[in-house]
């Protein structure tokens, strides 16, 4: 199977405001977002591609310019792949919020003339999909034949089930949860801390001043990266190996680089810090905390979830401790309750949460086979 | 049952210079430590506690002054609690390093006159053990009747019994682990980094500038809390609540306090900045990581551990994810095969690697009972 090849971002903007379910609302913004595919004539065989905490709109190919700019989840989406585009027209969408292009904390806010910084309103995962309907409806798509994602990708895909139940035949949720545990906050608050204490933080408006908080951003990351992974795959691919086991195989007897797994996180941080920008970690964590439809039904996953009209495709890998298959489970108990049509593949994979984004046999050929079924449903329904 | 009531430390000065496993050494240097209960005739009832990190010397009762500082393990140290002071002479000593008393970072380093900082030496758990051997000998006791500690302090339990194998009869080592794993160092890295950034740090000098990297402790304190937790505790102590439930219910969409948990987590992470050393934190974290004394075996636990003469006991908890049963059950193994005499108790707890702090009806019980053969060995002995 080959990539997709050149692809290149495509904008669009929006100059009615945005309602937030914060009551705030953002006057304009531009979405960007990319395209592989071609779109049916009766415009049915479209998929939303949504994205989780550090990737964007760039799902699949390579960009001309940059040979190492390889789509996210280019192994998942191209010609002959699981979610092959000879067949689907895909689409991947930068969030409201995000630091990859679309309206985000760095630009201008019209209000003063000035960057957003932490005056960018903190967005919902409902409003992401709110925003995300809106470039459907400008890109003539009244029905999605599905809408898919991995971790907060797939709160996204969820939230679609919820808020536009027949604007989407399948949904699929990988690697997620229908709403973070007091873990899972607990991690993103530290992460948050370590931001928002960073004296180079300076309140947000780190732009004005020059500087970036490098060091809060290289804590956040190597803690969220932490969760990311299996503690059984940590143990196999770093266990306790030395950094500097070549020269002599002894401790350092100080605070620099001990251990192959302290090089490894701190790269991690280090990089992530030259690239993502605070705000946006700081307001894409909030809307993993606040995400929570069953909230407005006292709880009850059930009650919420019979909204939904779409089928859906739930996965979870066994050694996920961040989004753990018990999560996944939950999703899956509350759609049967409704009577929903519901796959649901547990796979026994190794890479902890990660394993959503890699390559894996198994997963692979469950989600061919799933889209599979979609394309032959399209032809029914054309036939 | 009540607690042993008042207490005061004592310290000793030792000026004979401390060889460390670094290479380096200490000068001289003094250790603060308590004591309860009496040492009998044959100096044969004397059994030593050893703290983790967050611990000291003050192990149980309180001080005349101030009402609130009951000791650590008060629930298990006191006349007619498992460790039975009306039975053993109970040793606390603060480690080297410590900022409880103890020679550390904070103290004046001779060779400056200058507060050590960054420069006291980095100590493993074996010159904790070497340090606490010379306090024993000054205080006539040649052979502990047991050598007991949770978490950090089962690794000195370990260490002793590696180190002076008929200087205790019984070993007891709780909530422990021969070695940290990739992702336990990982966390302790991800909190090192947190200190070492923080401007307010300054090299580890900090008390010249009479500041403290607050921000730093304060980020450390709480992802290391969040290992100590387990997750269900946390999913039914805090789960999604809201810290400002009575007045809204809703959200706050910014970056203050919206859970119950982040409120927890904060307020114990600002305490604990308040009066925890960060130089003490970084050197105790990074005695952690270094311990593994299957290392000078290949690896070999049970290679290393052929060299105890100790009869043991080893406990752990069901939810500590911290240090698993897993861990235990691996001294376990490598003592079996070394046809040692060992008592296991997997105590099926929900209070994570915290559980061997607290009150559990099971883990007491087995405490005592181990306790009570032991005092009926030293009864036989004498006999």
């Amino acid at each position: 199977m080959q990539s997709i090849g050149i692809v290149a971002p495509s904008s669009m903007h929006f100059a009615e405001p945005l309602a937030l379910k914060s009551g705030a609302q953002i006057g304009d913004y531009t979405l960007v977002y990319e395209t592989y595919g071609t779109l049916n004539a009766d415009r049915s065989n479209a998929v939303l591609v949504c994205h989780a905490l550090n990737a964007s709109h760039h799902v699949a190919g390579v960009y001309a310019d940059k040979p190492k700019s390889t789509g996210w989840w280019d192994n998942m989406v191209g010609p002959g792949k699981p979610l092959d585009t000879d067949r689907f027209f895909v689409i991947g969408v930068n969030n409201l919020g995000s630091c990859f292009g679309s309206t985000g904390p760095m630009h201008v806010n019209p209000a003063t003339g000035k960057p957003y910084g932490a005056a960018f309103p903190l967005v919902t995962v409902e409003d992401w999909v709110a925003a995300q309907a809106r470039l459907a409806d400008a890109l003539g798509i009244e029905r999605f034949a599905a809408v898919m994602g991995g971790s907060l990708g797939g709160m996204q895909a969820l939230a679609w089930s919820l808020m536009f139940p027949d604007r989407l035949r399948h949904c699929m949720v990988i690697a997620s949860t229908p709403k973070l545990s007091a873990q899972n906050i607990a991690f993103n608050d530290v992460a948050r801390q370590a931001i928002l204490t960073d004296p180079d933080y300076r309140g947000g408006d780190f732009y004005a001043h020059g500087v970036v908080p490098k060091n809060g951003l290289k804590v956040a990351r190597m803690v969220g990266h932490i969760t990311y992974l299996s503690n059984d795959d940590m143990a196999e691919k770093f266990g306790r190996k030395l950094r500097n086991a070549a020269e002599n195989n002894d401790y350092k007897f100080d605070f620099g680089v001990d251990f192959e797994i302290e090089s490894y996180l701190r790269y991690q941080g280090d990089k992530f810090s030259e690239y993502f920008d605070a705000n946006t970690y700081l307001l894409i964590t909030k809307a993993l905390d606040y995400f929570d439809p069953a909230r407005e039904f006292d709880g009850d996953l059930t009650k919420a979830l019979a909204q939904t009209r779409a089928e859906f495709f739930v996965a979870s890998f066994s050694t996920d401790w961040r989004f753990s298959p018990e999560r996944s489970r939950e999703i899956v108990e509350a759609l049967v309750s409704n009577r929903r049509r519901v796959t649901y593949a547990e796979i026994d994979a190794p890479h902890g949460h990660d394993a959503f984004l890699l390559e894996d046999q198994r997963y692979m050929n469950m989600v061919r086979a799933y889209y599979q079924r979609i394309w032959d449903q399209l032809q029914g329904a054309q036939a």
